[in-house]
């Protein structure tokens, strides 16, 4: 409020959101974590899940909790990090409402999808993504092209596949991220002239899967310089 | 305000702030624009250009008004983007301030120059940035990193450098945005390769430069093609 001390205070005026664009893949698909709203305005819509700031409580921070209690991840175990800030005068019917947005990548194994959906949580297939609340639609094109640039230039997939993987799980994850198919031979030939991969000595479940297919982990030295450093997949 | 029609209202109690990195460069120097605080808090401190957003305004509208009034240059005739959100809780005195950062380029004429220092700026070289008032020495180091990135992604000394240039002028640009020195010899067949630039027929002023060097300008079509695709510079 503007008082004596405080000659600013009719800017005081606004409120801060953050919402997460949350990628998870199951080794088959790639998809994003939606919620309902449980309040006016919108009732009922879908929109990103998220919360309202409160001015003593950091944007991360909040992200953080998010992430602990409603999808039960440890935020420092995975991708994550700022989008930017969306902050459209009319994005909000309750006010001037700026959205810090971030986005993440889980590896999206049973438990995770069960916390998740037990706090209301909806994973929708990255492509098939409906009309949201907001501009949360806008936000979600934004982490898109955000990921497609990262997975050209940062060995990312470690924080989406399980610890064992097979080729083909690796080139659906570049395939949905970039949105298009990529020739095979022309994948396997990169990925092991990255030297990221190693053979894990294991096979797949023939109960599982009809052909049985070699599997791979990452190494992780060479991941860990790779993030770091960068490098330049030219598809 | 907190009121029976909304019941977010005790959230409403931020304030957003916009700041400018802007680099200017004028043939020899790379700099940033920055201006001296005229109140409380940080009374005479060193700070990035901005502005206090009102409830009504857009933050992409804010920093093209300052642009226009402040520094003289159209923001459609610039490159400019936003960095991301700086919101970290205790980054000003006066509450609970996000601020939405962002990044430009301009070329640093010297009516440029005469506009700005007229509104209180003060050009100082990219690494001499003294100590700012609030984050945005943060706010500048996030800066140089998206610069960096950009420049070997991007053909962006279009917006840094004047119609006809010598290719001198134009490794200095890398060398300053990457921080480090270029070997001559790799860096001329790189811009040559790119097929970036064309001569534009016309010798640097044998008043002006003891040597006579060849001008050279950049080919639009092929640099629209280059801005909306990217390149890869692997320096």
């Amino acid at each position: 409020m503007k008082t004596e001390n405080n000659p600013l205070g009719e800017y005081f005026n606004f409120a801060v959101a953050s919402s997460l664009v949350l990628f998870g893949f199951d080794g088959e698909e790639l998809s994003i974590l939606l919620t309902k709203k449980t309040h006016e305005p919108f009732l009922g819509a879908y929109i990103l899940p998220g919360k309202y700031i409160r001015p003593t409580e950091g944007n991360d921070a909040a992200i953080h909790q998010l992430l602990i209690e409603k999808i039960g991840v440890d935020p420092n175990s995975i991708y994550l990090e700022q989008l930017k800030a969306f902050s459209k005068v009319f994005r909000n019917p309750m006010g001037r409402v700026i959205n810090v947005a971030y986005y993440a990548l889980v590896k999206l194994t049973p438990e995770v999808k069960a916390h998740s959906e037990k706090f209301g949580g909806v994973w929708i297939p990255y492509n098939k993504i409906p009309d949201l609340a907001f501009d949360h639609n806008d936000i979600i094109v934004y982490a898109k092209e955000r990921l497609k640039r990262r997975v050209k230039r940062r060995p990312v997939g470690f924080n989406l596949l399980p610890k064992e993987f097979t080729i083909s799980q690796l080139q659906l994850i570049y395939e949905k991220a970039l949105n298009r198919e990529l020739d095979k031979r022309n994948f396997r030939k990169k990925i092991f002239n990255s030297n990221l991969i190693i053979e894990s000595g294991n096979y797949t479940d023939p109960n599982l899967y009809r052909k049985i297919s070699k599997l791979y982990m990452f190494d992780e030295e060479k991941y860990e310089k790779m993030t770091l450093k960068g490098y330049d997949f030219l598809f």
